[in-house]
């Protein structure tokens, strides 16, 4: 492993105070950057100043979008230890979405140690309010400054750190949901399982048409039958019905969530059934017209349970938990977030502490 | 329509011999380039040298890939005229792309005068050999800096030029093309009928392979059957069967080529019956087996028409032509250039020319 240089500002910038925080709009410092180039493979991994950086017109990665990002998150406890939330998770499957863009791996070790070094460093930066974090975006581009559609042979990986608001101000509430049976998000044999721009692209004009109508996210449905559910917008999407825990499986259209793995082991440990299977639309609507469909709810790492009050499917409307957070969601909301924030003791050893 | 200012290179540069050119490679002096902001629209048009811009690392196409682009060419006819193959065809895809990605649609007007401009500037650099022309990619860009997944409120619009070689260095040679039986590219409900970084980040896999494979090039089949052909890597397609010319038609998974266009109109002013329809690779290989399968070409603004010698489908193979150029193929390849390189009279009103 290469030596990480570190280059700091001359003066540091100052945390927002908690309620000015936003998502993704305030960043930190200082970045972690390295380099690749065929031949040479991944090098110079470096700390510098967040800053812009110089790209010819014809970089690659605006014509043709071979990139690939992750999102995790680093939490204060309330004894003020900093930790990352299951970090080899998270970079393991970066390296799976490369894989899948034909983008060179990463050394995941390396990563996580520039990634470490960069959280010591910006230890300040991560604010400490209940629903507050500092979210941790890594992410590489092609940087090939001529047009052919290839692939690339140089490549920026960055990691940047944005202090995050809580993302329910008050309070947990159900959101609506409209099941799109217009547009479609992804396809077995592409990139649904990849965390790819594409994928962001392809939901802009569902998401877009579903917030005119007043709903929160979109529910997509499979690409082939237009009937077996996939996931939210930029979460996966849990039923609990008679008792039963069920997500769609990983079929290689949808993105395989920490959260999601994060919850089904821990209904696992529960005692409860929790399973990973197809399931339809219809199935729901059943489901709920029988009275069993007890709750459901997203997961994702921005808001980890995100319970459904109500969906939409072909104007078809149906209320979930009379529009009330369920008590399993809230459960794990709990049990997820007191491991995050310390009040919970680590029992899975979900949490990598930065030394601080 | 606002003033275009132009700020000139202080040196020029200069045109490399023909044989050296390649594709993409090389960029002329000046670019054009206009920005957007919610509340201001399109502004700011103007020529500037050729060269960097600065982006901070949260720059949202990186990270989302709110982005479009178009593909066309100027030629210089051996009279010296400049002219550029069908602009408004391409320019209105342009719009037609911004719309799927929710960006704010361009002026076609404003943006023709901005190239125009820009060719007049850029003369030198347009090479006249039979084969090279000057290739245009205007593109469009998300550019604010923060990350959340949401349609960007900036924008920044480019117009790159690149002087490109011949395509075809000895003669019009036929490929061989893999039918892609694991990957799918698109999907009706997705961006497939687009010109979009996301597209092309969707094929790259495919094309790893299928090279390694030693094929040329993938020809998609649908994302529901995965049996009804759809298009090559960078090029509609054709097939001459029984003396009827068939190509898919645009079911929304597909992109609206302006040469497959220009072939559709050409070959019914021809007289031949021309037909867009869904066509299935079984009907393709049936047809082969009872003699019927005259020829198979791919079009795109690169190759003009691609002859193909040789299709593999599940390990499949059959020749076509005896992997000769076909007299059809042939023919519309000479009128097209022809027309392109001023040696056809241009009937159709094809050629745009520039002020030179
Ligand atoms: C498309 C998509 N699905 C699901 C998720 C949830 O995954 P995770 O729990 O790892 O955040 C995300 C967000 O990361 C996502 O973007
Ligand atoms: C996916 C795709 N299909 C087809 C084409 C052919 O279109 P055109 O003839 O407009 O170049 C292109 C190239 O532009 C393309 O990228």
């Amino acid at each position: 492993m290469t030596d990480i240089i570190v280059n700091k500002v001359d003066k540091p910038g100052v945390l927002p105070t908690d309620d000015k925080l936003g998502f993704g709009k305030i960043f930190t410092d200082h970045m972690f950057v390295m380099d690749y180039e065929t031949g040479k493979g991944w090098h110079s991994p470096r700390i510098i100043p967040y800053g812009e950086f110089a790209f010819v017109p014809a970089t690659i990665v605006f014509h043709y979008g071979q990139a690939i990002f992750e999102g995790m998150k680093a939490f204060r406890a309330a004894n003020n230890q900093i930790a990352v939330f299951r970090t080899k998770q998270y970079l393991n499957r970066f390296n799976r979405s490369a894989g899948h863009l034909c983008i060179p791996p990463i050394d995941v070790e390396e990563v996580q140690a520039g990634l470490f070094k960069l959280l010591e460093l910006e230890k300040d930066w991560i604010p400490g309010t209940l629903g507050t974090s500092l979210y941790i975006r890594p992410f590489i581009i092609s940087t090939d400054g001529y047009i052919g559609v290839k692939v690339a042979s140089t490549y920026k990986l960055f990691i940047i750190l944005s202090p995050v608001g809580a993302y329910y101000d008050n309070g947990f509430n159900p959101v609506s949901i409209k099941v799109e049976d217009k547009y479609v998000r992804a396809t077995k044999g592409g990139l649904g399982q990849a965390k790819t721009p594409a994928n962001y692209a392809m939901s802009l004009s569902a998401q877009a048409e579903a917030h005119k109508e007043g709903f929160d996210q979109v529910l997509w449905l499979d690409a082939v039958h237009r009937k077996y559910v996939e996931e939210v917008g930029t979460m996966n999407i849990f039923f609990k019905i008679n008792g039963e825990i069920i997500t769609p499986e990983l079929s290689g259209s949808i993105l395989g969530g920490i959260t999601r793995h994060t919850v089904l082991e821990l209904a696992q440990n529960w005692g409860l059934k929790a399973t990973e299977r197809q399931i339809s639309i219809e199935e729901v609507y059943e489901a709920h017209a029988k009275g069993e469909l007890e709750e459901v709810f997203g997961t994702g790492t921005a808001a980890v349970i995100s319970p459904v009050g109500e969906l939409s499917w072909k104007g078809q409307k149906i209320k979930i938990n009379n529009n009330q957070t369920g008590e399993f969601s809230k459960k794990l909301f709990d049990f997820v977030t007191g491991v995050q924030y310390g009040s919970v003791p680590d029992e899975f050893n979900w949490m990598d502490k930065v030394n601080n």
